[in-house]
């Protein structure tokens, strides 16, 4: 029995709101010419005077060592474990498409990739192929394509050079390799089957791929197609079904606003930019949610780039919308983040994410500053990503006592 | 397995003697007009010079955002996992009151209460009628009752408003909802089995509460019986057992009593108030138990009472008691609490409670002073509640080497 199992038998209808400010990437390292991690660089005097309000801690979000992709680390703040509660990129991708998933239906991420002479992966990417060239090649190939067998497979674009395969029918198994080297220089590798219930898909899947390379083979950039993230659809209880709470999230991103659909949240039409979300945020808080998830995703794609001032820029562009959130959001309010993303690193890391939860009945410590090492030293220690949701039920008052 | 099935395992028959001092409900919340939590704004020179000397830091009882009952903080503190080990409030009440159970016996804690004329509880607890009454009316139903079956049943006083119901035979189940709306204005519920198994218990209960409620109808305050915390009895493997622990109860309460009844412990006629307890404690030192368990129930009743400055009297009062304690317990002496009750929430919560734990080979941390901010900053970090266990049987000298 995992502990939110506990949390899910002792959940209330009613209590306070909870609010999210999730920062995606947000940890990140010490640059010794910068002085510091982006966070303690960073300007941040509403965040560190929510601090000194706060219980504060830092999170890690799967295990030791790990580094999470986003759905995981996402999953885990939600309170879902994040190794129970498998989500492959296939899954993802899906989902942030709104392509109607069903039971049992297999997905996998697609890259059109270029291949040189040799058949050796040249670009994992093709170039970065615009959406339309993407949308061109995806009618070609399913046009062409002879599957000759009774399930149904899907072929959609998503952006760019990333598109989604999903096949659907009784006898499929999501327990398949990728194909994606992730390297240039090397060949596709095969599509492996990992169990006996993957091998009759897997087979469909490798002559996909051989005639989308036939069908392809006149394309100058993309003239082949990378498998990555395989997996089986089964949905997952919502949030509303174990913890009580009617969600909404306010995300720009196809993939967060996916996790949130498979959850049950309710996703309006995106935001357009850090500001948008925060005016979102303040018109839907009024609204009979109970969880409100708020993501920023730049902090992630500037760790991802390497740019720590960028990084540091749109920290403290968050920084200075906080105060409206803080006087908004009086019953529970994180901040935190699904995972760290270095500048220094240029990639996720396995490195903990702070955290803050302020809330009427929460002890302070005496942090005083809001960044990884400061909040190190908070009461809430060092603990998995998942006790964040426990925490913050508990806070809002949505947890009944367990046992006499 | 859980870690406790390994200190069971290279459990050794002789060591240290283990002292555990457990304030009830201590952990708190700060008050900003106090100037900080209860044992922050408490004078305790005496524990905080305790501190100064021993590794401290705080135990989260059952799980993050969990508020514990006294029975799973307790078991936690004695090593058992509160999860694992669950004990229904009727099994609580019965322990308590030194019912002797047998094994497969379905208790349930009863409250005298009153009914309006529309049927809707008025009063849960019946104006806390006094204990002689609840006599009288306990013998008034089992007389009347005629329970046609070929199960036994008992019906015992506890105290004031508060009686137990225990079924004992061979078809019984213990899965049954509570009756009690835990709200005036309301009818009281109906005992519904939660499995099969509980479905002819049920039926015996609700005959139990129609005949009762008939034979009270004539009564002005306690005209019905409100049921809940049902609970079959399945004996826990003993301290002595499990860990080679033979211990001793030092307790006032009931239920503390009857929980460490329940693991085999001795419990001598209880003290009567704080200083007895310590008194007790300093005679029973010297004879032949392993582990000396000492309960203080008033941190907790003032607590529950919002009563801020009632609390830290009581804490003050330790802490005068603790020099005689602390020059005594020269093995392993340890000082905590079962769960917190912050006077600001007048009931149970979630908080981690702080604890200390000096012992010869015991780390010194830089904590200077017994209160929840700055044991959060000690040596043991924060931890499961059933760790406390683990560290003071290693600290004893009575847990062989892992492995070789």
């Amino acid at each position: 029995m995992d502990i939110s199992e506990v949390w899910e038998a002792l959940a209330e209808k009613d209590g306070g709101k909870i609010v999210y400010v999730i920062l995606d990437g947000l940890g990140g390292l010490p640059n010794s010419e910068k002085g510091g991690t982006e966070l303690q660089v960073a300007a941040t005097p509403n965040l560190d005077r929510l601090a000194q309000e706060s219980s504060c801690g830092t999170l890690e979000m799967v295990g030791p060592g790990i580094t999470p992709g986003s759905g995981p680390g996402h999953l885990a703040l939600f309170g879902y474990d994040p190794i129970r509660y498998n989500l492959g990129r296939g899954i993802l991708s899906a989902l942030g498409i709104d392509f109607q998933l069903q039971k049992g239906d297999v997905a996998a991420r697609i890259n059109f990739a270029t291949l040189d002479q040799e058949g050796n992966v040249m670009d994992r990417r093709a170039g970065r192929i615009d959406t339309e060239t993407n949308q061109r090649l995806c009618k070609k190939v399913k046009d062409a394509l002879d599957h000759g067998t009774e399930e149904e497979l899907f072929l959609e674009t998503v952006s760019e050079h990333r598109a989604l395969l999903v096949l659907r029918g009784a006898e499929l198994g999501g327990k398949i390799k990728d194909t994606d080297p992730q390297q240039t220089g090397a060949p596709p590798l095969e599509p492996e089957p990992l169990d006996d219930d993957s091998r009759q898909t897997a087979d469909m899947v490798r002559s996909f791929i051989r005639q989308t390379r036939e069908t392809l083979s006149d394309e100058e950039q993309a003239n082949m197609v990378l498998l990555r993230g395989f997996d089986q659809y089964h949905p997952f209880p919502s949030l509303k079904q174990r913890f009580g709470l009617k969600g909404v999230c306010i995300a720009e991103y196809p993939m967060y606003r996916g996790v949130c659909r498979l959850l049950g949240m309710e996703v309006p039409p995106p935001p357009e930019g850090i500001e948008s979300s925060f005016d979102a945020l303040n018109s839907l808080y009024g609204q009979d949610y109970d969880f409100y998830f708020l993501h920023v995703k730049k902090t992630d794609s500037t760790g991802e780039d390497g740019d720590f001032d960028g990084k540091v820029q749109v920290i403290q562009s968050v920084d200075r919308l906080m105060p409206g959130v803080a006087n908004l959001a009086r019953d529970v309010l994180v901040v935190s983040a699904d995972h760290s993303t270095p500048s220094l690193m240029k990639s996720h890391s396995w490195h903990p994410v702070p955290v803050i939860l302020r809330a009427p009945f929460c002890r302070f410590d005496q942090v005083a500053s809001f960044d990884e090492i400061s909040c190190s030293q908070g009461i809430l220690g060092i603990r998995p990503g998942m006790h964040l949701m426990g925490l913050a039920l508990a806070h809002a008052g949505r947890l009944k006592k367990y046992g006499a």
